[in-house]
């Protein structure tokens, strides 16, 4: 194992678990029969889109947030994003009742505005680009000592994200794949660390849109490619791994695969027409790519997390506007 | 109690819940704080929308189907509808290999159509009369000699539909009410059946379209209203109760509450958008008699069935076309 490995490991994550199992939901395990049929397979759902914010980002935050000490804690914590990551650092404050001040760009959708001003968080507006909001940021951490708590790269992100992992193993066993959507690689980095250590027989894959394939090229070149504003409907993807993902991808990942935008949208609307789940383009993904038939998994256990289910229910991208 | 009750009680739920156990899904029980935080109330939420087929109809036609004789399951199953009895009884035949024949009126939607040949049932089309679907079913019948196994007044089927309210129960405890919808009062007075026997202290609730209150009007005057094909968004719930879950309405349920059609799109929107989960308007209708504050559930602990989550998604009512 290389030296350079960042110094989490699933003895973490098993902490992180303790210490977020007050205030997350265990989120269940759903089957399909029209699914497996399909796909020859045996799929096991883990279903974070019905996790607290809609998304398994709350794992990861709440862990974060609840392994503060006393100071920290009271100078609150800070983000930027504009997607999951900030409701569920916002909530995680509220919960544990310290302040937190997440950057937005300034033509962030109003909607996801709304939602996290409504946990509590105060809202910093930023130019668009990524070093304006950077550079808001420091200003912000600067100005009231908050904890930056980045929402794929942190340690105590990725092992909050772990826990996902830990929850699908306690109860299926036997798992020959599991398989998460990649973006920054928080949930891919945190279960691969988990199914290592509970599992090291069962691989750990990576499924990522083919129009942003940062995490796919990193992982194949050895090299960490930074993500160029990629155009794809999975918009929680549109990041890219960091210093502290990659390598965690790179030694527990077996391996990454692509799928396109159209199967993207079909497989997330057959999760809603025959699963009945409201689930976000990002986290149809791995599915997608099965569908697709980029994994042999004929007669294979599989489970795929079903990262989240915050999306716009006006404009929903099978229906014409 | 009436002499007048039908001969069915907790104990053919119980062997319903031993029968159905190896086909049917445990559905999960979900909790939303927004919606506690919105009623002032703990609501858990029965899952149905994940059964078999989409709806909670599937535990009453697999209770019945497997409870044939092994000559009467030789001569097959037979009924009418067009919604997701159909759908319960072509699977729960087709999983015991043995036929089943669905009687439909001519005008039904292809997609129903369609879903009900996929799971492999023979289909008749009718007239759109009841009498008509009447006359053809009893031509099935008298044809093939099958067992015709009624939507909702169907013994085998309310026992079935009670098992949802036993899962419940095992997992929650000290309930003060569950609801459920109601239309032909299978899964009302199957629900009612279970709780009288196993906690007697909580009160079961019916949940009704105002659009189509006859169920309400029976329970209050004592007299059994038809149905007389209301115009309601929830088109499980346009029948009415019949001869055999009347009675058991009137002795087991505590009270019939009614809401709006307005309310019913927002309560389903809310458990969409919120919760993630499809529901289809049917489903949402206990919720949105509760939003309409049509019951005092202050600090209470209340259930909630989901009854079911077959939609068009191409149709949303929030979408306009």
């Amino acid at each position: 194992m290389s030296s350079s490995l960042p110094a989490v490991g699933v003895e973490d994550v098993r902490r992180a678990a303790a210490r977020i199992k007050p205030y997350a939901h265990k989120t269940p395990v759903i089957t399909s029969a029209t699914v497996d049929s399909m796909t020859g397979a045996s799929i096991f759902f883990k279903c974070e889109n019905l996790q607290r914010v809609g998304a398994f980002k709350f794992r990861g935050a709440a862990n974060a947030v609840f392994s503060l000490d006393g100071a920290a804690a009271l100078r609150g914590v800070a983000t930027h994003s504009s997607g999951n990551h900030a409701q569920a650092l916002a909530l995680a404050a509220r919960l544990r009742g310290i302040d937190a001040c997440i950057v937005m760009p300034k033509d962030a959708p109003r909607v996801k505005v709304d939602a996290v001003r409504g946990y509590g968080a105060r809202i910093v507006f930023s130019g668009n680009a990524p070093e304006d909001r950077e550079r808001t940021l420091a200003d912000v951490v600067k100005e009231t000592g908050a904890e930056f708590v980045h929402p794929s790269d942190d340690l105590r992100v990725i092992a909050g994200q772990g826990t996902c992992a830990l929850e699908i193993m306690e109860e299926i066993a036997d798992l020959d794949f599991v398989i998460t959507p990649v973006g920054g690689g928080g949930l891919l980095s945190g279960t691969a660390l988990a199914v290592h250590g509970v599992s090291p027989k069962t691989r750990v894959i990576g499924a990522e849109p083919a129009a942003a394939d940062d995490a796919f090229r990193s992982f194949t070149t050895g090299t960490l490619f930074p993500s160029g504003n990629p155009k794809t409907i999975a918009d929680g993807l549109r990041t890219s791994l960091g210093p502290n993902t990659f390598p965690l991808v790179r030694t527990f990942v077996t391996a990454i695969i692509t799928t396109t935008e159209e199967a993207i949208v079909r497989a997330m609307r057959l999760v809603w027409e025959r699963m009945k789940l409201v689930i976000e383009p990002s986290a149809a993904v791995p599915l997608a790519a099965l569908m697709e038939g980029k994994l042999d998994i004929k007669e294979k256990r599989v489970a795929i997390v079903l990262s989240g289910g915050n999306v716009d229910l006006d404009a929903l991208p099978w229906i014409a506007r």
